[in-house]
């Protein structure tokens, strides 16, 4: 199911994307036709080899008839060299620089072509494609900010703190669902840098939540066997499964899910669960694999393009040398370093922005609509600084590639040469990915076009996360990483064997670790990835190192934008100054509590005047002979229990048959939103001086801490218990039998400091 | 460091098994040149080729002058069928026969060689192969019987049992330490079948263990630099990281190590965890790169073979028709039935062995030698049943092999024909998996022969494991599994395409998680083992099959031999039966406990009469006004504290230089069986009547439970902070302040049933 969403994105940036290059090849064809290209590259050169042959009866095919260099461009280039070496005075002197140089090419390019005609439709051209992605990224844009604000953005800061506890509004509504997938679907197509895996993350994870809820009411889908998962733990379960399965569909890599959703998204981890992710992933494998096969025709667009393992490197280097294991640490230390700086720079950005979408939803969709100009002229303008290259001579592959997500994109180039850089910006992110890692084309990046396309993606990644739209973060630092490594190939040329394709793939993980700071589920994601086994040690080693230095620095990404956003999450492991003080020390009063047998009026004032979700019932004399603590009951509970009016008159335990009328069903765990509201309850006056018995429906046995516990040793209790209340209790007798409730808040750092500002400097021994 | 044990066994494997094959092909020499070889196949074929050529003029090669029949077996096998067709009233019935019966092939062996003659050498033979095996084998049992009784097994499941809070004596000790391993060594040396898996996860955790608790004072390997790591939670961390190490050198696998570590081994699993283990497990992959790579000229034995995948299969099959599935599912679903009962048979014969070990040392070194008397009759007989088997032509390698792993065994076959089952038995096990995984040789395995070792490994694998030897599980399993799948392949033939080596991977994988039920750690094992990614769903569906089969008849070998050993393990999920019990209904008293200013005679009293570790510290009036529980003293803190004889005479709270004496790293946990102990102390009898304050080493804040706490959400508590005692305290005030100590003992199903035997019948609702 998940995975028919991982073929549309492909599909529509197959679309957008293929409408550019071949405009701009018309251009140039029509100067050819109209005879305005007076100077064609390939003329110059039949020129050259003419003079050539008059210094030496050399004897060189004639390649103006179809323009096909591929076998003598080696030839040519020497010529041309040859040439600018003996007659610098040449007519043409760009034309002849035009080898070693790079940055007159545009100048090189307007010359050759009259420069209205070139202007007209090199604008046309641009209009369209900045046009499109502009209309596609506003309508993104649009769906976020009027339907689903909380589908913008990657979507897995939300669900870790979901599954951390935070059950904050409709993040994992149905309308959040379905923005995330049709918004994905248009911003990656719009040309964004970004991914569609946190999404699909996201995904997963609203799909496992509607069906944990019981399907949706609101919507008219409701399925009784599945009320059986209304409870928090079950609901936790599947959206577990479901972000594991948003993993294995995205990247195809059904184990990396797993690991995923272990290392990453959970926060509780039981090994039921392991066997349950297991379970999901491999239904994802085996239904992906059959959808695969059934597209590998094509007759689905891109979604049957690289089957079950989308990069294939499967390089055989088995050895290493001590030069390889230099370069890899060194490479390894610069992308923490990056990457940390990428975190913070994401921070900056997301802050900014926040500021900038909270006035409104015309300020979201013009802010997207800004980013989308900008990404637009980048990947337009940028490919023309590149020099054309002529085409491989070996390559298996027609060059200049006519398809879509081709290798060899002739951009403004003659036929037969190509734009390294315009292969990388006007393809599909998978195919950039694909040409970075692969090992067999290695000679043709120029090391300027892969700096370049480094930077843009580097910038653009960071300067488009934090719009309103949805958007995955794993490609962008994929594409940014596997670009740098194979600039790194380049420097590190001279101390190691490594193929540049297996460099870029290191990049790619080292950048990954130095931005996420995951290790095991990136070294498995990456190994399903690109099926490169004999790497692994190294993938390790990278990982390990650049995660360690990024971890310097400043957190993981993700726990970032969780902090952006405010939410209060639960840190595994307490902060050190918690040891220093007790639990009693923080519990926030004023403490409400019922008594065993309340009066309704009683219950319906604490209920409106707070908003707790947990209030402790204390049995009172004279049904007990000194005070003590019953147990702890949840405001929902209460509100169902209300809605029944199984009232009494005098101050006693109710009969049994109190909740005859009520069925087990309605104090099951309601979707976000739903569920009995005090509004809902009709009280009338002569029921408030009534009495509810709340025992049948109070939890007798809630986590209780001593008084005097430190704050670090119960906030870990209460973590690995996902508990939403404890109980505070007095360390002596003879005083009320509860000292307060802790919950997550009060575990907050924030509030904690608030409380005791000074106590972070204090020392203690 | 782990690795170089990985590389022993196997060198020692190789010593052994290849003096074998020699002697029986000197046999066969000297019976060709004493010319009592008659008939031998070679003369024969020979001869009806002359026929042949009288025939029709087809010009044969002649085969005598080198024996090398490579290049026209196919055409040998067509005449023999031929002829047998023709004319069956033959000289030589057996032999025109000898084609297409296995039965007598035996028969025709000592007919062709003199049986006084054959049976000499072919007794020689045996003995010396017997005799070796069975003197290596004593050798790894008297080890086991004198040294260590606690080294033999498997040893995985008395790490799980240590990382569940099991600290039971002499598990990781030292001298456990030295005898898994040269025992390990001498166990798979011995021709056992026995895996070098599970000892090095045993010994990865021994190593662990060693440097957890300081080294070893008795062997004066103290560093003062390891104290840190003196408690039980970095003990119990360095000992998962051990554990993952293990498993990481023995399958060179390291991310399936981290994932065998949190899957199998360990109950607590915190997020650094993962981080250490990966940590781990990636150091030892760049040491084991390293090693491979130092000992790829092969300078270091069998170590340096295949490389970081052990068996490489890199298929490219990556569609598979819906026969393929339905094969597959059948795969699984008898796979899990054949390794549920493996599970059985291995819970009986363990069960059988251990009595007859309970005799003494003698009993054990004899029932180890009765096994590998045993073993070596299979090995060494069942071959002679299979047929020769003409050198395929288009071999890469030399056949039949000269060197001791190879895939074609000269057994007592003449030159040019080879014996596959031979090959299979005389070999080192990886040799052997690796002929059964690989894909190229797929036609040379007579499907009997397949079912020969099938049967032969699964038996043996369950007789063998029990035996006073260190013996892991993995390989036994992974042999009979591939044997299996591969003899499944056989009879799938006409619905599935897919290759039979592939179909042996599948077959071991659905064994593993058959027997030993872990699934996400078998993964990416296999696919580490293998390198073979394109097959993932299939092994996923192939496990997930297995292992939900077996399920329904019993739990994991493990979990099984855990229960054999009669180790008190804490399950994840308690019983279903505990919901409806009270944690005060299962406390056992008497309650020793101590006041917060306690009499030295009290004290020792206490700890000479009972065994309990911990004691609850009550204050009673007149420091406070009523009794209240003050909180938790360990017994070894006790013993530091009276040790240091800070006592006073009055019952006063002791001044804070009471702890001068006393050093924080005396408190630190003490290796298993050190530590202070009663006999160290010397108290004289007018310490008695003094005081000592026990609040500096009372733990003021340890875990509590309300008496009315079901058992189930207790023990959920107790095993997920790994406890070792929880108070409970009354819900009611005006009694004394704890009820009583629960420990890891009052959760186990015996005990629970012991006191309420009749609850599991008993219907709640």
């Amino acid at each position: 199911m998940l995975d028919s969403f991982s073929i549309l994105p492909t599909l529509q940036i197959a679309f957008v994307v293929s409408d550019t290059p071949p405009r701009v090849n018309i251009r140039h064809n029509k100067c050819h036709t109209f005879g305005i290209f007076e100077k064609s590259p390939s003329e110059v050169a039949e020129k050259m080899d003419k003079e050539e042959n008059l210094n030496n009866g050399e004897d060189v095919p004639d390649i103006e008839n179809d323009g096909s260099l591929n076998g003598n461009d080696e030839e040519i280039g020497r010529y041309w060299s040859q040439y600018s070496e003996r007659n610098m005075t040449y007519a043409e002197p760009l034309l002849v620089k035009r080898i070693n140089t790079t940055s007159q090419i545009a100048i090189v390019g307007s010359n050759l072509c009259p420069i209205e005609s070139l202007d007209y439709e090199f604008l046309e051209a641009f209009l369209v494609y900045a046009g499109l992605n502009m209309v596609l990224g506003a309508a993104a844009a649009a769906l976020c900010a009027f339907i689903a604000p909380s589908a913008a953005g990657s979507g897995i800061p939300e669900v870790k703190a979901y599954l951390n506890g935070i059950d904050a509004h409709s993040i994992l509504a149905p309308a959040t669902l379905f923005v995330k997938i049709v918004g994905s679907i248009l911003g990656v197509s719009a040309g964004f840098v970004v991914g569609k895996e946190g999404p699909m993350v996201h995904t997963g994870a609203c799909i496992a939540s509607f069906l944990g809820q019981g399907g949706s009411r609101k919507y008219g889908l409701t399925f009784s066997w599945l009320r059986h998962f209304k409870n928090d733990r079950d609901r936790r379960d599947m959206i577990t499964c479901g972000a594991a399965a948003g993993v294995a569909a995205a990247f195809r890599s059904p184990v990396g899910g797993v690991l995923f959703a272990l290392e990453e998204a959970a926060s509780w981890w039981r090994s039921a669960l392991l066997w349950r992710t297991f379970f999901t992933t491999a239904v994802v494998a085996i239904v992906l694999r059959a959808g695969i096969q059934f597209c590998s025709t094509g007759k689905c667009g891109l979604f049957g393009e690289g089957g079950l393992i989308l990069y294939d490197v499967g390089s055989s280097q088995v050895s290493y040398s001590a030069g390889d294991i230099l370069a890899v640490i060194v490479l390894g230390t610069i992308a923490g370093i990056l990457g940390s700086i990428y975190n913070f720079l994401v921070d900056k950005v997301v802050r900014t922005y926040s500021i900038i979408n909270e006035k409104g939803p015309f300020f979201k969709i013009s802010l997207a609509v800004t980013i989308s100009l900008l990404t637009s002229c980048c990947y337009y303008f940028l490919p023309w600084i590149a020099t054309c290259i002529p085409c491989p001579s070996d390559s298996t592959v027609t060059c200049p590639s006519i398809d879509e997500s081709g290798e060899y994109k002739s951009f403004q180039c003659p036929p037969g040469y190509y734009n390294d850089l315009a292969s990388l910006f006007l393809n599909t992110n998978d195919d950039a990915i694909r040409n970075l890692f692969s090992p067999k084309i290695n000679k043709e990046f120029h090391i300027s076009s892969l700096f370049i396309f480094f930077a843009a993606v580097y910038f653009l990644g960071i300067l488009t996360y934090g719009i309103a739209v949805p958007s995955g973060l794993f490609i962008p630092v994929i594409l940014a990483g596997a670009a740098y490594g194979r600039v790194l190939s380049r420097v590190f040329e001279p101390i190691t064997q490594l193929d540049r394709g297996l460099f870029s793939l290191l990049g790619a993980a080292s950048f990954l670790g130095g931005t996420m700071r995951m290790t095991v589920s990136i070294c498995v994601i990456l190994l399903e990835l690109t099926n490169d086994l004999y790497l692994l040690p190294l993938v390790m080693l990278v990982l390990l190192i650049s995660k360690s230095v990024a971890d310097i620095f400043n957190k993981g990404v993700y726990d970032q934008i969780l902090k952006i956003k405010g939410l209060p999450y639960l840190e595994a492991h307490a902060e050190p100054y918690m040891r220093n003080i007790a639990t009693r020390d923080v519990v926030s009063g004023p403490l409400m509590a019922f008594s065993g047998i309340e009066k309704v009026g009683n219950i319906l004032h604490v209920l409106n005047t707070t908003g707790h979700n947990g209030f402790p019932v204390i049995d009172e004399p004279p049904f007990v002979d000194a005070p003590e603590l019953c147990g702890l009951v949840l405001r929902s509970y209460l509100l169902v229990l209300l809605k029944a009016k199984n009232f009494t008159r005098e101050r006693v335990y109710a009969d049994p048959s109190i909740l005859e009328n009520i069925s087990v069903l309605d104090f099951g765990k309601a979707g976000s939103g739903k569920g009995v509201k005090l509004e809902d309850l009709d009280i009338q006056d002569e029921d408030l001086d009534m009495y509810v018995d709340l025992h049948p429906i109070t939890n007798t046995s809630p986590y209780t801490v001593v008084e005097t516990m430190s704050l670090a040793k119960a906030s870990i209790l209460f973590r690995q218990h996902g508990l939403r209340h404890m109980c505070v209790v007095p360390k002596s007798q003879g005083r009320p039998p509860i000292v307060g409730i802790l919950t997550r808040h009060d575990f907050m750092p924030e509030h904690v400091l608030g409380l005791y500002p000074d106590i972070k400097h204090h020392k203690w021994h």
